[in-house]
This record gives structure tokens, sequence and C-alpha cells, in this order.
């Protein structure tokens, strides 16, 4: 996309998502279509999570004494805490942080509610917002001071396999989430001077946005004893000891909506996967004065039929040119339009017309159109999601030597490479390429490379991994 | 009730609502369970108001400025807010209030969005935690530091007469939330000196707690003109002039919740009208060695019939003694309890234990048991609902003198008198009573007596008023 940050700031307006003119840098407010947006999109996460993982809400707020227990913790977020030091007139005897996530909420009420093997494992998770003093430049929903949505989740476990198991699982849920967005995602272990802090390893998802950077849409983190072991969560094991509990955390924030928005947005505006549009179909009656009635009424059977059907259907019968109605409704993303004119009506046909690819299907109306329609938000879903893995597959090349990575990044690539795996090396390898690396790739990664024999790109070292890098949001 | 104060304390423990061991003084965490109910009483008022009103999210901090712009309103609120000074280790520019209530942070986003007569009127609402630094007792979900479900609309009218309009229809959405609810209330006119800070006037809904104390649970205000001026909230008229816009707003928090909890409840626990229990129905298999899985069978088969008509079900096949599970659903409110064991299974029949008067009703599994239940549903709601409207009614007593009401009120009554309307008059009646008027009656209350020819109680001037008074949180 030639200019993404123009396009990005102006579809936000456009589709009415946010209005980011909020008298504070880096917060905005949601609007209607915006909020209905983002509440699909948290929709089928909540469901994926609801199967085994407990719903809860902490405070926002956390004394300065909780943070600052968890030492390592705290240094990773000591330049972006907002702290609260006044109530009314008085000042506080602590200052309270605004939380930037929760670990440190949490975890203190975790020290009491464990106690037992058998109460284990406990999986929570909360929708709330968290705050991060940003000191760069900010850009809505992808940088922001007040994350809205920020949905985290914490495990505890008894056993190291636990919490590993775990991981895996929370990775298992947060593909499908992505799938189904059709969001496609790189996942790839961080480095370890890129790891959540306090963590004893953090895997992340990223995904590529249109102008050729990485976006982190997603993060697990095996917290092993660390924080156990600062907040004191222990737990009796069925042989009457007591030990620390393991611990994972997972998370991801309004980075998910801005990728959808980003990924699958194109020149007319937004494009949304039928599964968590706002309006699923949209019914344009085409009205001429004579005849004019009996459209409208089969419009509103059709909208009828399709909402007894669950699906989210609106019918835009405003007194304004269709041309205008098309507009709007292919800004707003709606995946399936319905055009029926006194012709249509008379051959007893409709005209539907798909967002993604802008194809124009006649449907008979005395056909079982609903679950035509059905099966056209399958193929949208699938064709969206081809489109958009196979765009960022094919942004995804190899490299052995670091000389070209700036020139093959300057196409809009993400660049895999052998590398030793050493910390040291890997810090050079982005001071001198000023790229980031977003970190390694498991055997089973559709992005390694076989690497046997391969040389680590900087140093020549025997290869251990193969590791990504890409120009970073 | 004798001690309502423990009572309710421990119920919130028991029944798994709020951990209220949080370290900081007024901020709690909702429990699973308490998630759960708190996300089913927010769903039938969100339901109420989708229908007209637009749901959107604003930011949690507003800039000192636009807080201190409305100077009756910042008055109101200033002992209260908290103030976040510094970001990361850093001072910031402009302090940053956390929201006590959004019309600061709303209505210079209003003055941007309102251009046209055509635009309104405008109505949304949000569903938030805002915050007060309490310097007075707190009690959880009561009195609190963080309002954790605030849920405040906001709307804005071309003329005062759309004001005054829609202060009406807000009164009418919130009584209709609160008979889902069966929550009883008074309805009143709050005295001026007691109106919300920056409202030409405030209606409010009180209820009574069983201590006797009425507690606030909604309240509508009616902005005039006030706001709009102060944030220039100006529109376009088809004459092509310019006028301020009329503004009204109204709140809930999570003394809504408090209140459902507090006057259902019994000894036995949380008492939940069906409408808005987590758990509707919970199956307890009553099994001996012999039978049972076809016992567990039958169960399985009655839970699919009731949740494939959307009722929400339970079953619990712990391997603990029935009279535990017993002990635990009364405790968590679940409303009606089937119990079915081998011999029932024989005569193909069930139990029905309805948790609002603890009656058993036999149920014949051949007939339509699913809309058996809805109806034995609707009997427990009206049941409920009559029972504490009843006793509301009864504990309203009506006096011509001052001097007994403290005695009256001793016996956990509200005092219905007569009053001139004088400011003056009414704040010398609160002093020497040290009991609050929470405001007077509209003459089509139930609460309203006939005045013709009653003297204001303390100044004996010609009456004006229906007014009540209580103890209040």
């Amino acid at each position: 996309m030639e200019n993404f940050s123009q396009w990005y700031h102006n579809i936000l307006e456009e589709a009415s998502i946010i209005d980011s003119r909020y008298p504070i840098k880096g917060m905005s407010v949601w609007l209607p279509k915006g909020f209905k947006l983002r509440k699909h999109i948290i929709e089928p996460l909540k469901k994926l999570l609801d199967k085994d993982h407990e719903e809860v809400l902490f405070p926002l707020l956390v004394p300065e004494d909780e943070l600052a227990k968890e030492g390592i913790h705290v240094k990773g977020f000591e330049d972006e805490v907002y702290w609260v030091t006044h109530g009314g007139q008085k000042e506080l005897n602590k200052k309270l942080a605004i939380r930037p996530t929760s670990e440190t909420a949490m975890y203190p009420m975790f020290s009491l509610w464990v106690r037992s093997h058998i109460d284990l494992p406990m999986k929570f998770y909360q929708v709330v917002n968290t705050f991060r003093y940003e000191t760069k430049h900010t850009r809505p929903l992808i940088r922001v001071r007040e994350i809205t949505t920020f949905k985290e989740a914490h495990t505890v476990h008894a056993t190291k396999e636990g919490a590993d198991e775990q991981v895996k699982e929370a990775i298992k849920i947060y593909k499908e989430f992505f799938d189904t967005l059709a969001i496609p995602y790189l996942l790839s272990k961080r480095p370890i001077w890129d790891k959540f802090p306090g963590a004893d390893y953090t895997m992340a998802f990223d995904t590529l946005m249109p102008d050729g950077k990485t976006l982190q849409i997603g993060t697990v983190h095996n917290l092993g004893q660390t924080f156990a072991k600062t907040f004191d969560i222990t737990y009796e094991t069925a042989e009457s000891t007591h030990d620390y509990v393991y611990q994972t955390c997972y998370g991801l924030s309004d980075r998910v909506i801005a990728s959808v928005i980003g990924i699958h947005g194109d020149e007319k505006g937004l494009r949304l996967p039928p599964q968590i549009a706002p309006n699923q179909v949209t019914i344009i009656p085409i009205i001429f004065k004579k005849g004019g009635e009996e459209v409208l009424n089969k419009c509103e059977e059709i909208k009828s039929s399709l909402e007894s059907s669950n699906i989210r259907t609106s019918m835009d019968n405003r007194d304004i040119r269709p041309g205008k109605k098309f507009y709007e409704w292919e800004l707003n993303g709606s995946p399936i339009r319905i055009e029926l004119g006194p012709r249509d009506l008379e051959n007893n046909k409709a005209v539907i017309v798909r967002r993604d690819n802008l194809e124009k299907i006649e449907i008979d109306l005395e056909s079982d159109y609903v679950s035509k329609i059905e099966e056209i938000f399958q193929e949208i879903s699938e064709n969206m999601k081809n489109q958009v893995w196979e765009k960022m597959n094919d942004s995804i090349i190899s490299t052995e030597s670091l000389n070209n990575v700036n020139e093959l990044i300057k196409d809009e690539k993400v660049v895999s490479f052998t590398w030793c795996g050493d910390e040291e090396c890997g810090k050079v390898i982005e001071e001198i390429t000023e790229i980031d690396i977003l970190g390694t790739q498991s055997e089973d990664s559709d992005y390694c490379k076989d690497i046997d024999g391969s040389k680590c790109v900087h140093c020549g070292k025997e290869g251990k991994y193969t590791a990504l890098m890409a120009k970073t949001y």
C-alpha cells in the first residue's frame, strides 16, 4: 500500500471507528460503529476462553509496594507507569500505579486463593484498560497510552509441565482466534532481551502490516516460578509438602483490531470477515416511484428470514441515492450487500455483492437463499484468509548474508536467517542492520529453514536457529 | 434483618461474589461467580438502552483544564478526584483526573460532534469504572473508591422539551430495569442542595435495604444548557440560527447489584430472580449404588431440553452428599433446583424446589416440563417482586410532626411528610432530625399524600410537597 499511514488514519475517521481528537495524546474515543466492531472481535475470543477460563475483574490501581515487589518486572515498566499521587486535595500516603498489566494486582490475591494441589490449575482472564506512558510517537490502536481492550489471561499450575502445556494451549487458542479474524501470523520465541519482564520466555505472534512492518498482536509468557516466589504463591502437594506454583500469562490488545482494519482494508474502506462484521448483510432496496412498496416488503421479508437464522442484517431504506449507500456500506466493510429492485422482484431474484472481491451473484428468492448466503460467508472467509496468508508468505525471504538485509527489507519483506543464538551476536545483528529480530522459529514452523550445516549470518559459527527479522511497530 | 451489615459482608464472601482483601481500601476483585452475576444484571439494562442509545467508550483520564471548566460541577467533585501527576519518572505538564463521572470527558467531544438539528437527538451510553476518593467508611459495592460498573448515559437535544421528555424516558427505562431485578424503588426529585453538581434538577431512585437505610440506586439529571454553555455545544437550527443544546445524563452503579444481593437474600444466602440468575436451573442427581447411570442419563436429558430452550442449566454431579449440594446452590441463589433419584425415575417424575419460598413441586417428566419451569420462573419473579414491594410499602409511614421522626425511623421506616419546599426550612429539618430528605414526590407517586390544607412539618407554612425522609447509605 502506497501510503499506509495516511490510509489508516483516514479509515479510522471515515468509517467512524475512533475519534482521536480527544484532548490527551494517545487516548481516543470508541465511536458507536467502532465499538460494535470491537465487541464482535472480542466475542469469539471470549467464547474460546470461556471453555475453561473464568472471567474476573481486578482493580485498576496497584499499590506502589506491590508493583515494586518483582524487581525485574517493575524495571521493565518503570518508565511507562502512570502514578496517582493525590486523592482530592490530599497527597496519598502510598502512591498508586495505574496498571500497565495486572500481574502485580492479581498475584497477591492468588497467594490468598491457592491452597492445595486440588485447587490447580486455575485459569482466569479479564478484559480491561491498561496504561503505558508512551514517549514515542503514538498511533491509534497501535501505540497508545490507554490500551482500551487488553485481554489478559493468567494461569496457575502445580507443575512445570502444567505451565509448559498451558503455553501450548494458549498458542492454540490464539491461532484459532486469529483464524476467525482471517489474520495471518508469525509465531516466534522472542529473543531473551525482548521477553516479558519477569518471564522465563515469551512466545509472540506478529503479523505483517501493509507497510511492511510487523505488528505484535499477541504474546504468551511462561513465568516459571519467578512471580510465585516474589508473591509467595504456594500450594500443598498431594504429599503434604509445600511448593511454589508455576504460572503463565498471555495477552492481546487493541492491536488485534488494528490488524483487522489494516490488513483486510482496501481503497474502498474496511473489509470484514463475516464472523466479526457488525452488519453481516446489508439489504439495499432499489426504489423507483412505481412498485416501491412491494420492493420494501420483499426486503423486509428477506431481512426477517436472515435474522431468524441469526445473521446480523441491516436494511438501508434511507431516501438517498443507492450509489451513496453502496459507497457507505463498502466503507463499513459489510461482507454481503443485497440489492433488490422492481425488476428483480418480478423475476423473484436479488443480486448479492461480495465485499471481499466485489463479485456479483444472482440469487433465486424461491430457493433456500439463507443457506446460500451462509455458504458465501464461508467462501468470503476462506478467500480473505488465503489472500492475506499468501501475501504474507510471499513476503518472507531467506538470506545468508547481512549485507543485503536492508535492501530486502525495503521491499516490504520479513527476512529469515540462520543464527547462532548468542545474545551478544543477536544484539550486534540488530545494531548493524537497525532491524529487530522477532525471534526464533520452532522446527514445526512454516518459516523454519533446514539449518543443517548453515552458519550464523553474523559470526559464522554453527547455526542453531532459524530466526526472523523485520521492521517492527 | 438483625445484623444486616454482618450478613452482607458474609454473603459476599461465602457466595464468592467479590474478594475485598485487595490491598487498597474500597477496591475489590470480582470473583468468577460474582462476575457472572454482574454480567447477567448488566445485560437486561443494555438491551433496554440498545433500543435507541449507542454504546461508546471514552478515555479514563480527563485533563485538568477540561475538568475545571464547569465550576459548579468541579466543586462537587474536587474532594473526591484521584489525580495522576507522573508518567514514569517524569512529572506531567498537565495533571490528569481519573474520571469521577464522564461529563467533562465527553462534552468537549460532543462540541465537535454536534453540528445541526438533524444530528439531534444523540443518545450514548458506556459501562465503565469510575473513581471517588471516599473518605467515609467504605463498604463493598455500596461505598467504594473504584466503582467498577458505572453505566452512564448522556443525551443531547435541540429543545428543552426534548430534554424534559428524555428524563421521563430514562425514568421509564430504569423502572423497567428495576422491575426485571424485582427491586422496589422510591422515585423522588432530589432537594436542590442534593442535586447533581451542574444539573437543573435530579430525579433519583432509592430502594430500602433490610437495615432500614435507603440506598440510591439510580439518578436521572436534567442538565439544561449549563454544560452546553461551558463546553460550547451548539447546533444550527432549521432556521440557520445557532443555539446551545439541552442535555440529560443518567447513571447506575454497582449499588444496583448490592441491592439485588441485599434485598432478596435470606439466611440461606442469595435469592436471584430467574431472569438474572447465572444458573437458572440446577439439576442434582440423587445417586445410589444401583441405577446411578440411568439417573445421570435422565438428568443429562433434562439438561439438554432446558438448554435448548435457552434456560441456563447446571448439573451438579460431584461426588459429595446431596445435602451439601443443596446448601451450596441455595447459597448461590439458583432459582430452581431439580432433584432426581432412582424412585423418581421409575415414576418418571422429578422434584422441583423453588429457591424463593423453598416450595417443593413434583413434575411429570412425560409432560411438557420445560414450559412448566418457564411458568414457575414467572411465578418466582412475581412472588419475589410482590414480597419486596409489600415490605417496602409497609415501611413508609406518614407523620405530621418532627417530634416522633427519630422514633419512627428506628423501626426501619421511611417517613413521608408535608414540606413547604423552602431550601432553608429543608436544611433545618435535616439538621434537627439528622435524617436526610430524599426529595419530593410528584402527584402521581404512590407515596404522595393529599396535601390540601396540610402544613409544613417544620415551619407550619402552607404545604407544597409530600417529601420522604430516611436514613441513607
